[in-house]
């Protein structure tokens, strides 16, 4: 067995498909691919031999490199790009010396490396935009199917007022609206070609050098920026900052699902699968997994943002060690935020409501949570301190003397001044204060649908 | 002398402006706007009664508030809002026990705190906007003035290749161009109303609780937002992570300033202001005090932004602990930003550039960091690996024997074979290898005066 | 009312004791009493002139000093120590223009802010350390009073197997033990002088430096290092990381009572105080507003702790923003950190156990947390994955048809052969499961009382 | 080739040693050694059968483990334990079915994981500990040949006093004495057996429990604790902030070295090696590797110090994410911190010194560095603050007259009536301005031999 680096958790905490972006792999063939568009666009232009391109090209490929000469003279080099030219130099010379003149001709190894980077990421984005849009539509879907399940809204982890179930899934839907927006603001920002030479001004191409880069950028469909971005990291820092909301967000809805997922509470499950989550010695268990891994996401992802935005006071035209921290900081984020997002995809798309216990719950604390209900109306009379007090006092006597508030209130002489005994049930009935949850819904499912067109 | 708290540091590490934004009575006042206009509102359509709405707002003044009692009852109470509330109805008591009934009608804590922030950070956005297009205007000027003027470009804190310090300060601009970019999207996310009741479904308030909401928006000059997102935090926390990238940008400006001014380069100095960056003990310094403020401020944003984050995961409609931690840490965020940008702001105006040491320094190496410019046109006749090689031995040489590398290269039969002197005095002349600077810095101040449209 | 920077917060999150040590004015104190150490001694050894030391001792009170002129001169100064040693001098000046010659004689800014750091952090430690004792103590009351009282332990938010809140309570304590180990650790390294001059040599005070230092030290009661530590910051980096550890701990047990608390779980409560935890909408409920506290504190305090690590990469003999980046830093820690054990012992002191809501609680899930008991017995007998495999088709028909375990297990052949009907029901008894949960709690209990020698 | 992770920039950031102890094999094999120990201990008492433990230890060899099939397992299980328990019970079915049923016996999945990871924290202790003395060694070396190399001091980036490179390497050389005390502090609290079974209570194993705890440390050479400690993370999280207060001193290093590096300086080179530092373009280059790297880790760790801490608020009796967290973070701080140490050890070992080049840079002020000296002792006559202003005055001048600051002063009235031109000459030679540099050296020397011992 090849002595394996920490690819046990990949399949628990990220994707395949966002592993085969984000590794060594991945990492290589996108630098040869700057390297090999690079030797394409110069020989369109005359900058370097015609037919030097296609053999460069053709040695552009990961499988052709020597990964662990490469490892160990990045050790010395400082960083890939250099090892990599020289093995794709060597690979070149074998069948033309010629060619082998003209590989990573101006360019920088910071250019292949971020350029590099921009690639990948646009793969990443790729794969996670989709997901953001699987995600919606579970998550509508349960909008759909769970507008007017009730449920106890819950507020400091205290029964608080009914709400339905599906607002509180369209709650985590307008949230993930917000992040497909800024997933679509900042892609422009990040895929951005990176092309500067060794100090940013591209000397190294002489007179036609922005035409190289204009023509460069457009063979790696990406755009031009107004100058090499060397030493300023705010692109891909915004990644890190982007996922790493999202990844707050994801964290928000594992805590909802893990909360109602306690056998104290039990009204939601993650999907049952086959030898999912179960316990290596209590057999009764079903653990939340996936809730479990999105968490931990969202625990890890601030640290390592963090590490970002500390990285960016990078010095003078490149910098030293802020950009080297970068670059298995970047890729963590975006694999960890793959993992959660396809964790909470499957979750959603799976999740097991149980209706039933949700009404059992709302109703444990004997009416309890409809205090405010009665106290408003009460309060459009007497004023809402008073009211507040009134019913506070209601609900301390339901507690003492383990009865149903509406029992209560109902020999209070102030209620019944106000209140006929038809008219405190209809105040004190959840299904009755349920306030704009349809319209929030409505509002929600809206915005997500116009998100899709 | 009240026993103050950290205000000493104040005038050095933010802006008096921020500072009258972000502090105590900002807070309240700002939560008092909060329900002001909601009295005003549920009075104009009749929820409450008329009249009711202006004797509230005239206590609605933070002047009226018993802040040490504030204090007092917050620990208590877990938040500001309900002994805020507290202390308002009795002041309306005094004068009108019947409108005293209808103070924060239908509204839960975090409503007013939530709204209140929102106020507050639009508050903040209309300093640090204006003082980024200020900062923007000074680096243009910069700009224009040093286009020409050559430096040495520093990669890895080494020297590298000529550049100018105009392509220095583009590089400075073309970031900061992108923060406001940035600034301009977030606004509609975060200048949104919170309003939503104890659980989010606005049931306290009736029929009509939608026509509240969309009228108290209206009134506060904020948009409503597809439902209340007590316990969705990508709101505030994206004020974070944007101005986290704004910091960062900042500090990077910061260094490469304060690298400037080391007494061993001496090419820039903070402005000179009378006291300012003096030794306690050595009467020749003068301390980059703004920039260690700009770095300070590098150095504490990330950690704050990664607890802004950290605190996403708030438990089902409204958190417990995640929802506190933002408190404080969100204003000092922005509080650090701001400071930040004056102090960088006031760099960039009042810059001392030194274009004679700016010069002496990049002939510091005796002609060695025109080596690629060489090593490119040499490469071009005998392939960039040999060219390379070739070079690095006359670089060895120079540097073993203390000569220029121009004179080194001229006695080498390789160079004689491919250029003449002048040619290869030619090829040596930093002025003659800036690439694409020039049009690198039109780029840029064409993008930051369509900013300014 | 002065316009009060964050102080509303502050009888919330920290305590006034620990307010009292890190404010403005408390800074401004510890740095003068350096002041006046430092002239004492000097005085005493005739490196100044004899009486200048009472006459500088008598003006080093907070009460004298402009905080707001003081304020305002920082920001040019960049450190505080440069204007109080100013306004200090000007106080001399009037009694003696001798004597005032000689104020901070010898010293640096650094030297004071830090000496003066490192007795706030002494009088921080000071609160704690008996803080710790109190909360050891409240908890080994707790475990001693139910050390007996069953309640459910729960895994990944699920029912696992009995315990004892003993137990529970022990756990917690253990950690607490640890804490108090760690803080008798650190405290010989921090609570050490700094004294170096401008740059670390005390070249300022010619042949008796040494001698001055020592007395220094002895003079605040202080371990003389063994050299100036101005740009070595593991020190108080230390007590940041320290009690980043402390305040995870907190974090923890806040998490378990709030969790506890939750109205679906119901075995805790948080001391009920009039007026505390209330909502100002929901009458009926009590928040856990101390448990909200101290989980705030345990989001913030992990991002603050990584800028006082990111901040020790400090330049040279004296470093440029790293320094400047503590000054704010390390207080909140501490701030934030005395207020959540205050708080958490608070709460541990008048802590609400239901003893019968946690014997309910404990059988909710009809026998299924017996299973491990019963699948151990039976793997005796065989094997363990058989065993396993066999007991969770039984938990899974125990909840297809909602009986309890015991009576599904009694009717399986398997069971029957090894078991009688009366073996089952032992097996299957909580109280028979236990472990050795009560040599646990002996040995935890020892050694609190041991760290209490 | 095989699809490899990040192993690219393993010998860039780490050290093949700590690699090996943490990668997925390492990992694995520390859990199979524990199954082992356990299966070995309870044969020995009785528990499981006479055989067995030999048997289940032949298989307890990484070898043998499908790694693959472990991966995609541990994606359904959500921990390393239980498919690696399956494979391990299948592996010894083939030998011995009777001995397959006591695999695991009593333990549950975080008992393998979790003193699995204290093995392997262990292991790399045992890595570290020895390469600090070798760091110290190194320090030690350059401090005994430097003691009385000149250099100047610098202060927020500028010039300040002289010192010796000799002192400035001592102040290294402290900061590491301390770390290894900190090291020496943290083995006990780590090295601890965890053993609780599934809710902490090792109620599995009947009434030898302790017994089998007691022998399994012991048999794993680690201690007992007082109570499992499954949730309660500060033993783990402490590795991560010792190392973190670590690196930062690293980074520190680092950061004086690499401005010393600058091409504007040129004090310091890391040891120069065949293909090191080289640049893709830029033939004359030498880039400080080693210190990217270091600075590298000293942005990278404190983030993933603060996942650490956020970490620990895990509830109940054992955790939903946040343990999870941990798993991949406190190996890739471990892995960061041995390979600064070692890049830095390294740097040390060959640290080419300039002392030609220190002096220059130390005159380079034309004496404005010994304002200070001459400062002090005017100031003995005329009073600190009136001499500071004189010297001040002195040092503008001889700045805007481009003289030294000793002609400046010896046409000074005030100067001339107290000293005379030779007591000047001798004032403002920085060789009579250090001290107690000897004295500082010494002790810091001395408290490294004492660490040896």
């Amino acid at each position: 067995m090849a002595s394996a680096n920490f690819q046990l958790h990949d399949s628990l905490f990220t994707t395949p498909k966002m592993r085969a972006v984000f590794c060594d792999r991945g990492r290589v063939q996108r630098m040869l691919d700057f390297e090999s568009a690079l030797a394409k666009v110069q020989s369109r232009i005359g900058i370097i031999p015609e037919g030097v391109a296609q053999v460069i090209a053709i040695k552009c490929d990961a499988a052709l490199i020597d990964f662990g000469a490469l490892g160990r003279d990045t050790a010395l080099a400082g960083n890939l790009a250099i090892p990599l030219v020289k093995q794709l130099t060597a690979l070149v010379v074998n069948d033309d010396t010629e060619a082998a003149k003209f590989v990573h001709w101006g360019a920088t190894s910071q250019d292949a490396i971020d350029t590099g980077l921009v690639l990948q990421l646009r793969d990443g984005l790729c794969i996670i935009e989709p997901a953001l849009v699987e995600l919606s539509t579970a998550l509508a879907v349960l909008i759909k199917r769970h507008r007017n399940t009730m449920m106890v809204g819950r507020t400091w982890l205290q029964h608080a007022l009914p709400i339905t179930f599906g607002l509180k899934v369209a709650g985590w839907l307008d949230a993930i609206n917000r992040h497909r927006q800024r997933m679509a603001e900042i892609r422009p920002r990040i895929l951005t070609l990176q092309f500067g030479g060794a100090a940013g001004t591209l000397a190294s191409l002489g007179a036609r050098n922005l035409a190289v880069a204009d023509l460069l950028a457009k063979e790696l469909h990406l755009t031009t920026p107004a100058l090499p971005w060397h030493s300023h990291r705010d692109r891909s820092a915004e990644v890190a900052t982007t996922l790493g909301l999202l990844v707050g967000t994801l964290g928000k809805i594992a805590r909802d699902v893990s909360l109602c997922m306690q056998t104290d509470v039990a009204e939601l499950a993650e999907p049952a699968t086959a030898g999912r989550g179960g316990s290596s010695t209590m057999p009764h268990k079903r653990n939340p997994v996936g809730c479990a891994v999105v968490l931990s996401a969202a625990i890890r992802v601030p640290g390592l943002v963090s590490s970002m935005l500390s990285a960016m006071a990078q010095e003078h035209e490149r910098g030293l060690g802020g950009w080297h921290s970068e670059w298995d900081t970047l890729p963590e984020i975006v694999l960890l935020a793959a993992g959660a997002l396809d964790r909470m995809t499957e979750i959603m798309i799976g999740l097991e409501v149980d209706p039933q216990r949700m009404a059992d719950n709302l109703n444990r604390t004997n009416g309890l949570i409809m205090a405010e209900a009665v106290a408003m109306v009460l309060g459009s009379h007497i004023g809402r301190l008073k009211a507040h007090e009134t019913i506070e006092q209601a609900c301390q006597q339901a507690i003492r003397e383990s009865r149903h508030l509406r029992d209560v209130l109902s020999e209070n002489a102030l209620i019944q001044t106000y209140f006929s005994a038809p008219e405190l049930a209809a105040l004190i009935n959840p299904a009755n204060y349920l306030g704009a949850t349809q319209q929030f819904i409505d509002r929600v499912l809206a915005a997500a649908e116009e998100s899709n067109l």
